[in-house]
């Protein structure tokens, strides 16, 4: 019996389709087996009172246990991961350093990443966003090549196996799916594949993807 | 006997001064009466190979305690505030909701903040930096609303009671100080005032800028 709620959205255009967030939460709940239910939700509820008590920012995903509510992916997939050895070592150390790289990959590396997306994705038309590319995107290429140091020689981030962080990594990594920032880097690029070929993240992919498809049908029909 | 170390700047120019990053976990460590020694270290560092297997981003701060290295500032914080219940709630609901807005101080609020601040700082004089301001300054009056929303009637950000998440969003929301998006909001600016009143903030802000004070008296000397 499912007892995990995780909202995610009813539809998406294709640039953000594999890339919401909510996406992290049901990758992680995926490798630890742990089912959820999904509620969608649709531009009204983004605004609404109802959800902003939820979501202050109106986004997904959020999530619901028992009776407890959270949001922000980096705070959820570290509440499930914290509950077992699936996502993380058992030592106390590891476990920190697993904490440390999802906290890189979130509040070091996704920020110039997004900024870049939004540059290509949302204001490419737009003078401010031509000029500032090579910036921005000389600032990605910093922390690539800052990360493809640290994983040099090891295949996964934290005590060389699969862990919370590389989850996270992944995913943000993917934001740069419409350049070849990564796949021209053979490390990161075999990195990030390594991670993404887990058939955890196939079925988190397949359940956020499902909905869109559906409401997809429902517009033809 | 302090066992904990911390690594900060020898010397940061002005517009930088009392908001690097080592300012969290120096308040963080004074809150809880935790007694730490710190590390300075110079732009020779922060390229060495030495010091970027402590920090792989050349970043300020890395701790150290008993031989676990750690870093990212939120990561650091968290590990210093799940230790007891001075940051932190007791009951598992309220930890979790502490470890939701740190994350959302450093996830959801500081990337538009950062933006902004950058465009300020490094990058006033270009081109699209003047022509992206407005649309920088929309992002991130958007997200104070929202904050301003989930503060109204409350002192604090969960269980009425300073913990890491007030921590953490209060050094996000200093990085404003050059602007008045924050003093001009009433709400949002008696929660930074509340929060920087407190004795282990006024500790931690010494004990960042003492050495730059000291840098200073030695180049002049």
């Amino acid at each position: 019996m499912a007892n995990i709620t995780v909202t995610a959205f009813q539809w998406v255009p294709p640039f953000a389709k594999g890339l919401v967030r909510d996406l992290r939460v049901r990758w992680a709940l995926e490798e630890c087996g742990l089912a959820y239910e999904e509620r969608l939700i649709g531009p009204d509820d983004q605004g609404s009172e109802a959800y902003r008590r939820v979501q202050p920012f109106g986004q997904v995903p959020a999530s619901e246990e028992d009776g407890l509510t959270l949001f922000e992916s980096g705070a959820i997939v570290l509440h499930i991961a914290n509950r077992s050895d699936t996502l993380m070592p058992a030592d106390a150390a590891g476990r920190a350093h697993v904490s440390t790289w999802l906290f890189a990959a979130l509040n070091s590396i996704e920020p110039p990443i997004q900024e870049l997306a939004a540059i290509d994705l949302f204001y490419a038309d737009q003078e401010w966003a031509k000029l500032r590319r090579p910036g921005a995107v000389e600032a990605v290429q910093t922390r690539l090549d800052q990360l493809a140091v640290r994983l040099d020689g090891s295949d996964y981030l934290v005590a060389n196996r699969f862990t919370a962080a590389d989850l996270m990594m992944t995913t943000v990594l993917r934001i740069l799916r419409h350049t070849d920032l990564v796949t021209r880097m053979p490390k990161l690029d075999a990195y990030q594949k390594r991670c993404e070929a887990r058939p955890a993240l196939q079925q988190a992919l397949a359940g956020q993807l499902a909905p869109f498809a559906d409401a997809e049908r429902r517009a033809v029909g």
